[in-house]
């Protein structure tokens, strides 16, 4: 069932109304709708915000649900890869699974969009990804995932991963992964040209990892910037992490943010607790699109976080001093609507004609909303109620 | 009743063992347990803890249960404190009301210490204070509250705010105050001096904010350490927030952490989000006494936080890198046992003859527990069961 009448919620915490969805999209906003052929929902006040959208997270690397993993490593990047890759079959660390039990609880968080990367390395081969692909058809009705074909253990440095890529994007992978072109692989010409190469072969969008800090962060953002603009690629370009629009020195940053913008490079953050953070404000003044992501959740790498987009923007906004209402309100766009925009997609929104996902949330306000911890009343994709007090309800889902 | 028997308990994740509490301390430890005339709890092989510690919080400043507060601000340090001065009142703050609100949650998630600091101003002269010993005395048999006379307005620069501070001392407040005798007071050896002279009078031990950055917060806290020191204060004497420990110098930060070990100056961290903090790891290393608090809930500063020392334990591991089980571990040692120690109690500690002050956590292991978001299944305070399931089940409660 794809129509559906919602009574009594509060739209961005505004006055009460009823929403009626037809054939999963928004067909009327009004008072005292009536529909005698449709399921009716009474939200009984609730507020009602555009679905939440992840939009940077790896859902096959969690352990949630296994035994508690104790081999967790410290030390650098590079250290926390080799772990991982060398963890995976020793762990039983399904895809399908793992994948599973973390995009249903981003479900039943409220989550309508999720954008995945997955593992593509000579180790594994296209394995994770095959299982990924299980993971987006099994749950379709319930949230859309993009999988983004992403080098974890890097491009140049690990030859045949470029060729890996290029068969995961012609299998169905929807967006050219990369990661750390100079720290990790070392070659940050040779590595970007490849990217930016796959993506016009496959005439599919960019998400890259930079982690790098500082001076060679900015470095490696500008050869983006120069590669987006110079293969007309404005608006198909992602930027995860950007740490280095995180630097203390607006001098440099204000002129990045400005460049980012102009190219329409969008970023996604994850407000990474210890380190380095680029602001949401300030991006969003520069005019860049931004999107939010809870990244890995108790995976091999750490064992911090929930698969909730409102505990992500929390996160997110105690890392970046934000305390009054208008910044939370400007988290939780971020984390919804505004994520949905950075990924390319049709932006949700609670307007007649827009899609009919939408997410019922506890809290007097928006503001309020973003900091009460209680589980989503109800979660509506395309019309369909998917997830209720904070349970999924969607039908047909086998776990693996 | 204070004598309690607890079958099938996990002792810091170890063997499942049974502990008898006898008027209200620990009184033996081990397996098949009999005892005819004391109550018996099932533990179903949760793990056991000794009981969390909230070293740094203020109680009645939240609005929790209030409608959402609309007025945060931005701006400097001056601005969010005279906009909570000025809001008391017209906002209806109750000091009783709030403080038993966030006091019996976190009773609720497990605490049996608590440190809370109370705005002395000559605003609001000692009322906040009156507010707040009666919360003590409402809930003395489910938490031990410590109460800090605190100048958050300011001692030099408010004249009339030492003589509140010395009646304050007097009238049951355990710790003597302080906050930024440089940035805020404007005048740090005259304020220092007030301070440890009210120490000195009343025999009572000091706790004073130090949010100063850099070499302005060393600078601070050197003559912290040198007028400790001097008056044989030695173990008496606490900084909180001690921001400055958390300079990325470590050739700065290295010589200052072993001055403060070997004066035995506590640190109460609360791990905040957005500004540099001393490491709990490196402060361990150094031998310094070390303990943890939520510090300000949902109040007039800002809408963040939760009443619950394991939510805190997560930020404080977030912020600071940590990882593996063993970090994890001192996380929450530090959440518990050591807080108690830096607070100057005798410290809480599954042994026997030990305070009968235990906390069952869900978890398959010690590490697995901090993370974990889920109630306590059950807070034990000298022997007597105080909450059940993440509610309070201590009898005689009244709310105002
Ligand atoms: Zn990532
Ligand atoms: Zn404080």
């Amino acid at each position: 069932m794809t129509d559906l009448l919602i009574r009594n919620t509060r739209p961005m915490g505004g006055a009460p109304q009823d929403i009626l969805i037809r054939d999963g999209r928004i067909a009327t906003i009004g008072t005292g709708l009536a529909a005698e052929d449709v399921r009716v929902e009474d939200a009984a006040g609730a507020i009602a915000i555009p679905t939440l959208v992840d939009a940077h997270t790896h859902l096959d690397k969690t352990t949630w649900g296994m035994p508690w993993y104790t081999g967790r490593k410290g030390g650098a990047l590079q250290d926390l890869i080799d772990n991982e890759r060398n963890s995976r079959i020793p762990l039983g660390l399904d895809v399908h699974r793992q994948s599973m039990r973390h995009a249903i609880q981003l479900i039943e968080n409220g989550t309508g969009h999720i954008r995945s990367h997955v593992d593509i390395d000579t180790d594994h081969g296209l394995s994770l990804l095959e299982g990924k692909l299980q993971t987006r058809d099994a749950l379709k009705h319930g949230v859309e995932i993009q999988i983004v074909a992403f080098p974890q253990s890097g491009l140049m440095v690990r030859p045949g991963t470029y060729e890996l890529l290029d068969e995961a994007l012609a299998m169905g992978a929807d967006v050219v992964g990369g990661l750390d072109p100079s720290s990790m692989d070392r070659d940050p010409k040779a590595s970007l040209d490849a990217i930016f190469r796959l993506a016009q072969k496959h005439g599919k969008p960019i998400d890259i990892h930079l982690h790098e800090y500082g001076e060679l962060g900015a470095f490696t953002l500008e050869e983006i910037i120069a590669r987006t603009l110079a293969h007309g690629m404005q608006g198909l370009v992602g930027v995860s992490h950007c740490f280095c629009l995180g630097m203390p020195d607006p001098h440099r940053v204000g002129p990045l943010m400005d460049a980012v913008a102009k190219a329409d490079i969008r970023i996604f953050t994850t407000g990474h607790p210890s380190a380095e953070v680029p602001s949401p404000q300030d991006m969003r003044a520069a005019g860049i699109k931004v999107g939010m992501g809870c990244d890995g959740i108790r995976d091999t790498w750490g064992p911090w976080g929930q698969p909730d987009m409102l505990h992500r923007a929390r996160i997110v906004g105690m890392k970046n001093r934000m305390r009054r209402d208008d910044e939370l309100e400007l988290l939780l766009d971020v984390a919804s609507r505004g994520g949905a925009e950075a990924m390319g997609l049709e932006a949700p929104g609670l307007v007649v004609g827009g899609p009919g996902d939408l997410t019922l949330v506890a809290g007097e306000t928006l503001a309020h909303a973003v900091v009460e911890e209680a589980p989503r009343p109800l979660v509506v994709k395309r019309g369909r109620v998917v997830a209720r007090s904070g349970k999924l309800v969607l039908p047909g889902v086998v776990m693996p």
